[in-house]
Order: structure tokens, then sequence, then C-alpha cells
């Protein structure tokens, strides 16, 4: 079991593969657990955004955590996304997050009327879930997706034993402030932004979630590690040459598609995403297959 | 088994009375449908955003469902709202609907990650939720809160044999590009602001589900008849002394909470909301209670 | 001079024809006028959106008014823009209206800063330049892209002598709460989109300014006629038709510039924009042409 | 004259002191501009976003940089705001600009109608300002309350002689990609936002101009020195103590009044704000004071 010192360095937010009839393909986490550790990953987060939570049901949610579970076998801290619009299936999902073996759970807010939605209801609904179940308890901060999850309303949380972190992938400005606002108290922050990763580190933050550490875990534990090393001018080289590698995805419509279509092309898992996400087109596969070998990641 | 052209009229999108531990109240579930029916509603929508949908579990779905069908008895049609992020899981709501005797499914678009969420994303969700279940299939569009289903989306959609109407929570702008385009389909258009529903009646709606007619259906029944009656004035003058006493609730920060607190003033069910949506506030209750003797409402 | 009883019909949005140069071109300014006027138009109005007030310094403003006065030549009243992000900036505008002869004066709210811009710095600002001036004054709504301003508003300003009418080119929503907030003080409202003029007609608005009479006024004023025949069928016709004729220019990138090519194939001024609005692309110039010749509009 | 290089430091975004009459107040401009050179600032910005440039004529605006530029006396680089709506109106700006001395000009895209304004747009918007006046040009980026100048937009512009460098105040991750894709340009790049001054320069930026340094140049300044020292925390820590000393303004609703009143209670200028930016009213003003005295800068 981890504690919350272990919320540091790069914790990829693993896709979830599935089979063509859209169940989790355990073997297929298995091998993107192996690929990301081998990367030198400090942890997983499995069920966040790129783990395409919200379409997935109460099975699938808990097929996919057994799966990392079992593949990561103890040897990094595993944090489950039990996201939900409602307190009770928040609280159903956690539990059986909690029985699957997860280190930590995470929340985003309720994704779902959110123009009424303030930051009192956002507290109630973090603070129920971590009180209902004990666990480890992390926020996710997704703006503006989803309501933004105030600096102070996050300075209250902390003050809760049950709440240790948070994934936060909002500007520099919100995760320097929650960094400045809790760091009396233990709270780890990793953030959520691929392309300002270095920056976060230069003000505090613990770790990063970056999504396409799926892909390039390695670049990224060199960035973690030569900002551990004061490199600046290292760490910013390589926050360069990531960002113009992510690029390509990012001009690509459906973020999740293009991921899992790498990996697929790099013989990880299959290509399907959970409807109504649509796969890659025809056309952006070979872009994406002609990125990959351009950067030698196809053998 | 009603068909399409029942699809007319005032059918309210009803609150889903909850008991304390939030479990469906069925007995209240029961009062509020005789309520809206003494009114003269023309059918009843179960598991709209007024009945809290995205806040409930699989099982309180279907309780709500069952518990409205039960209730109507066959007297009107009844709606059941199927709406999920992912399409496996708004096939399987379906498919409970279709078991607990509803006569239309409805689904709104996806509501989560709708940045990257496109018409054909949608229609292929639509598609295959009718396609897979060979329900009755309603739209239901609720921008901005939602990514806007296009008219020519709908009527796309319209022509599939299964996809017989929708909600239409859009401007009058959009309700009357839907109606121009499905003319001659018989595809049934119910609007769904309560702010402009003789405007879209006078450019051709067949109907409205007004969330106020959870508290006053017979008003909006008086304005639907003058309007098919050609009475245009009269039927503003109900619309322009409805939308003031609409004003009030309006006003108030959770528009869920509110309606729950005046059915529960009313004698109708409980004022639990599903968590993490917040009940109104004792000053919140007494400006309602207020309202609602001023209406002439409380006995 | 006219009063606010003339503020009724089909007022259309001029553009303001500019020379190569980008001085105004006043002969095409006559050219415009007697065009619309020949379709029946019920007054006019200059620099409006349609006629890039914003890009426009402030001689070009003046000799867009006085070509406009001079060409209509008390026929129909004139509404002359006087829109300024700064109130002494528009008192100024203004003053250089009422001298060219305009007969109503009209202001957006401050183009710039509209995040900490509320209710009372929009009252306080067409209050002041109804007072410094003794205008006939007109408020004109363009939300979202500036800040709505809110029925309640417009109700405390419609009580000020000087205010007589508005362009409203918000929702029907808004157009509606607006009449019945107003209908006791004389206060006129014209509707400024053009998709929904029939409804707004239905629900009382004395008139409407849709931009796409500058290229067929004869249709709006049909449309116009009908409605105030209580031929609503044949008005919701009319509407149809002209919406699928709009589609065309509206799903080009720019509004302006599409409107000032057609006019320029019309025969009635050339194409420039003020810069930096672009000119049309050669491209759009032929889909233009096609359009308008599908529609016989080009001899 | 100062060229390219001297923008770097702390270059504060004046407030324009104005008179109750609303005209520029010399004296208060020279009073304003000693005290911001008192605390070290490296060069001042006049009609920026706090120097209210929107809402001031061309009258005014030519009044202030005139001041600015006669209380500075060539002791430091005066970077002058010409923003403007239309490209004709911001080329007389900056030519009034030039005649007053200006080192500098700014220009932000045009403000108005940004739903159709695209990048292609702004680039002509800025290639035909500096073009027109060969004067050395500077970007002012201002997203989302206008529209984003995008890197790469930026990058093509500043491969052009006269574009030196620009304020941004979006993003990290836009301030960084900037300075990554104009490295080997000489192009400058100012940080707008104040909260986070220490990052951007931590990842490289130039220099900043910060609202507040109106009134605490010398803490920006100094955290500018230490982060120019490699002091990262001890930069981070007055970025800390700064960030909440700004909060106290953030809350209250409208900046520039704001920073005028505490102007004025420090002596500087009047409270003038320029109609219709209202003044901070009376509890405002008092709680201004409050907080200047807390923090020892009333004498």
């Amino acid at each position: 079991m981890f504690g919350r010192d272990a919320l540091r360095g790069i914790i990829p937010p693993l896709a979830t593969p599935l089979t063509p009839a859209e169940d989790v393909d355990r073997a297929g986490m298995g091998r993107l657990v192996e690929y990301v550790l081998a990367g030198g990953s400090h942890g997983v987060f499995v069920l966040g955004g790129t783990g395409e939570f919200a379409f997935l049901d109460e099975r699938q949610r808990a097929a996919a955590i057994e799966a990392a579970v079992e593949a990561v076998n103890g040897r990094v801290p595993v944090i489950a996304g039990v996201s939900a619009v409602g307190t009770r299936q928040a609280i159903a999902h956690a539990r059986r997050a909690q029985a699957a073996g997860a280190d930590f759970i995470i929340a985003t807010v309720p994704y779902f009327g959110s123009s009424a939605l303030d930051q009192s209801w956002i507290e109630a609904h973090v603070r129920a879930i971590a009180e209902a179940t004990g666990a480890q308890t992390m926020l996710y901060n997704v703006p503006p997706l989803l309501r933004d999850i105030e600096p102070t309303t996050i300075e209250r949380l902390a003050a809760l034993p049950g709440v240790v972190g948070m994934k936060d992938s909002a500007s520099i400005i919100h995760v320097q402030d929650v960094l400045f606002r809790t760091r009396q108290t233990g709270f780890r922050v990793l953030v959520g932004m691929e392309y300002h990763v270095v920056a976060a580190l230069l003000v505090g933050a613990h770790g990063a979630t970056p999504s396409p550490a799926n892909l390039i875990p390695g670049r990224y534990v060199e960035m973690y590690e030569r900002a551990q090393a004061s490199d600046r001018d290292g760490a910013l080289a390589i926050q360069e040459e990531t960002n113009r590698f992510v690029d390509v995805f990012d001009a690509l419509p459906v973020w999740n598609a293009a991921v899992k279509t790498a990996l697929h092309l790099m013989g990880i898992c299959g290509p399907t995403t959970a409807a109504p996400v649509p796969k890659s087109t025809p056309d952006e596969v070979e872009q994406i297959r002609a990125h990959l070998a351009r950067a030698g990641m196809l053998s």
C-alpha cells in the first residue's frame, strides 16, 4: 500500500484497451502497463479522461481497474478514477476500486448540470466520497471542460485527512495557487496538461500525469529527472521536443482515438474506442503511422 | 401503446420523487402523476433534466420509470429518458425502459467530452440506440448545456423509421428550422423551454414539455388550447403570466431543488434531491412558500 | 422629422459602400438606398453591424450618415448608429448624426471590457447619451457578441422620455419579454435576427431590421405584410424560403464581405470592406454569383 | 531611441490619470511615472488595458502618450498603445504616437466582431500597421477577452523586421510556445498576467507588464531580479505575497476603478475613470484604503 508521498514523478493516465466488442482487454492492459513501467513511470492512473471513463459502464470500469492492479502487481501506486455525476454512483465506483486493490481513488466534479454547480456542491461531493469510503482520495480538476475546483475549495478539502492530492489540469496560475495554499499539509499536486509540465515542476508541482506518456513515457521521465536535477534548460529542451511530438495528435479531432490508434500501431492493444467515440479514420491512421515512424517508434 | 401522433400537447418532464435515503418514492410518483393528469396533461416524460436523470444510478432509473408507467396505467403516453455518456449504457437504459412499458425513449447527446463531439458522433449514438432497441426513439436537444443537435442532423435522423420526434430546448430559430426540415415525415417536435411555448406553437410545434408544468400543468394546458384555437392574444396573456410565475423559481440557484421544494409544500412528495444536488436552503423554502401562497397554491 | 411610431416594418441595416481607398462612396450609398426603398422598406438603418460601424473612423461615420440622409431625403426615417466604447465618443458620434439630420440614434453597449460590464454600467451609458443629445435614442442589443441588455434594464430605460425603441438581436424569449415589459410605454421593438422575423412579429414586435434586406428587401416586406394581415402560413412560407436563401451567406466566413460582394455583383456598389475585414475570396465570389443567378437576381 | 533589447524587466501598464472632466491629467501622469521609475521599473507602457485605451478618444489618447513621453524624458523606453478596431484608425493612432516620441507601438487584435476574426485577418492588421508606420511594433495578446493570436501567427509576424516583440496575457503554455518559436529572431516577450510572472521568467520570458506594478512596482522589480539571479524560491515567495496583495483588487468588480482609487489614496492622481467605467463605490474605497493601510502604503 502506497501513501501520499508516492504521488510524484510521471504517472501516465492509461488508455483503456478494449476488445472489438468493447469489453476490457486485460492482456492489452497488461502490455500497456509493462510499456509505461519500462519507460520509468512512477505510477499509473487508470480511468482518467484518456481512459474513457465516462463512456464505460460499471462492469467495464471494474474490469479496467482490476486489470491494471493485477498487471502492476504492487510495483508502483495505482490511482483509479471513480468519477460520476451523482454522489451515490461515485461511492459505488469507489468501493469497487477499493475492492480491486487500487491505492488511490480520484474523482472529477459531477459532469452534468455545471451551470448550477457551485463550489459548495463540489465540496459536498468530494467530502461524501472520502468519508463514505475511507479511501485515499484525490481531486481531478479539468476546467473548462468541467467546472473549476477553486484553490480555496481545494484548500478546505486538503484539510480533510482522507484527501491526499489532486490532478490539476488547469493553468499554471491555478496549479501554483494550490501549491501555495496547501504547502503545509502534505497535499500532492500532479499537473495534468502535458504542454507545461516543466513550468509546473519549476513552481513546485510533485509530478505529472501527461496523456502522451502512454506513448513516450521515457521522455516525460527524463524531463522530470532533469527538472529535479535543476537542469532547467535541459528539461525545457525536452518539453519543446515533446510538445512538437504531441502537436500532431492534438491537431486530430479525437484525442483518445488517436492515442488508441498509436498504441495499436505499436503492438500494445487494439484501436477500439467506446462508442460513440469514433475510431481514427484511415487518413488519420496513416498520419499517425508516419509520425510514429519518423519518431522511430515503429519497429 | 401510443404512436408518434400522441406526441402533442403538454407533457410535463416529471420530477423524480425520492425518499430521504434517495430511493425512488413510488407513492410520491403516483401522486405527481395524478396531479399533472388532473391538470389535463397529454402525457408524461420521466427522467428528463427535471427528473435528475444524470444523478441517478441504473436501479433508481428503472424504478422511476416503473413507478411512472404504473401510475399512468395507459391513460397517456409515457416518454422515458435513457440518456447516457456511452452508447452501451444508453442501450442498457433503453432496454430497461422498454421492459418497464414506456411508450417512447428519449436520449440527449453524450454529456461528456463535448469539445470533440461532432454531429457524426451524435448521429451514430442515436442511430445505434434506435437500431439496437427497436424502440420509438426521440432526441433530446439541450444546448448550450450540451452540444447542439443541428437541424440537418435531425433531418437525417428523422428519416429513420424508429426516430419519431424530439424535445427541443433550443431557440425558436432552431425549433422552426427542425419543423421546416421534417414537415414531410411525421416527426414530432415538443418545445422544451417554458418561456416561449406560445411562439413555438405559432410556428408549428406539436406540443411542449415545460418543467413548471410539474406545478401548474393546467395553465400550460390552457395556453396550448388557446393557441390551438387561434386565440393568440389569449395564449400570450397566459404565457406572460406564467413567465412571471416562473421567474421566481428561475432566480433561485438550483432549479430542481426549487421544484422539489414546491412539490413538498404542495403535499405531493418529499424535498430530497439526488446528491450532490443540494436541497433548497431554509430561506429559499420560505421564498417558495410565499410565492405559492400568493398564487393560491397552498391549501 | 419622424416620431417613434415610424419605427415599424422593414428597416434594412445598410452596408456602407466604400471606395477602393476606403472612403465612403456616396453614389453607392445613393444606389443602395434607392434599391431598398424600391423594395418597399419602411426606413433605413445606417452604421449597424452590417454597416461596419466599428471599423470606421469619425470622418467615415459622419460621411456615411450624411450620404444616407441625403439619399433618403425625408421619404422614410433614418436611424443612425453612434456606438462607441466610451460614452464621450458615443456622444460625439451622436452629435454628428444629429447635425447630419438622422431621425433616430442607436447605440450598442460598450464593445470592450465586457467581463466587467454590468447592467448599471450599460444603463448609465445610454442615459448619458440620451440626456446629452436630446436625440430620439434607441438601444441596440447584440448578445452574445456583446453583453446582453436585460429586459429589466430596458424596462427602466424605456421610462426615459428620450429612449424610444430598440433593435433586439436576441432570442424570441428576450424580444417577447421586452414587449411584455414595455407595452404601456410606446417603446418600439425591431427584431434583429433575420431567421425569426415572423415569430417575432407574431409575439408583437413592431418590425425588423434584417441584414439580408440589403439584398432582398421586397421579400421581407412581403413577409411583414402577410404577418400584419394575419396570414401566418403565408408569412412562414416566405420565412422558410428566405432562410434557405440566407443560409448560403451564413455559411461563408465573413458576413459583411459576402453582402458587399453580392451588392457589387448586383451593380450597386464596390466590394471593398474596411480593413482588416477581408474581401470575399475568388471562390466565395463565384459561390455568391451562382447563388444570385439561381435566384434570378443578376440581369 | 531604444531598440528591442530594451524590452526587458518590469514595464508597468500605466493607468491614465484623468481630471474630473475626463481630460488627461498631465501632472498626474508625471507623478505616476516618477512613482514607478522610483520603484526601479525598466520602462512604461501607456494606453494598455489598465490605461483604459478603448474608452478614450483620439485627443485623449494623444495627450496621454505625450504626457508619458514628456515625464519619462528618455530615461526608459515608452511603449504606446495604438489599438483600434479598424486598421485605418490604428495607423492614425500609431502616427500620433510616433509624433509624440514613443519608442514602441503596440496593438491588440481588432476588438469587435471576433467571431469572424481569424488569424489571417489579425496578421493583415498588424502587418499593415507595421508597414504603414515603420514603427517598432509590438503585439498585444489578451485572450479570451479578445481573439487569441496563435503562436504560429506570431512566428510569422516575428519574421517581419518591424515586429519586435509582444505583451502576452495568455497562459504559460502560450508564452512558452511563443518563446520556443521565436528564439532565433530576437523577438521579445513580456508576460502580461501578474499572477504567473515568475513562471514566465523561468521558461524564458524577457520581462513583464503587471498591472499592479502601478501600485507596487518595487515588488515586481525585486521578483524579476531574484528570478534573474536564479533565486527561484525567493522569487516565488514574492510572487505568493504579491498575489495575495492583488487578490483584494481582483475581487472588486472593476479593476481599473480600483487601481485609480488606490492611486488617489496614495496621492498620485484623481479617481476619475472614463465613462461608462464606474468609479469605485464608497464601500470599495474603504476596502482599498484598509488594504493599503495594512500594507503600509498610506502615509
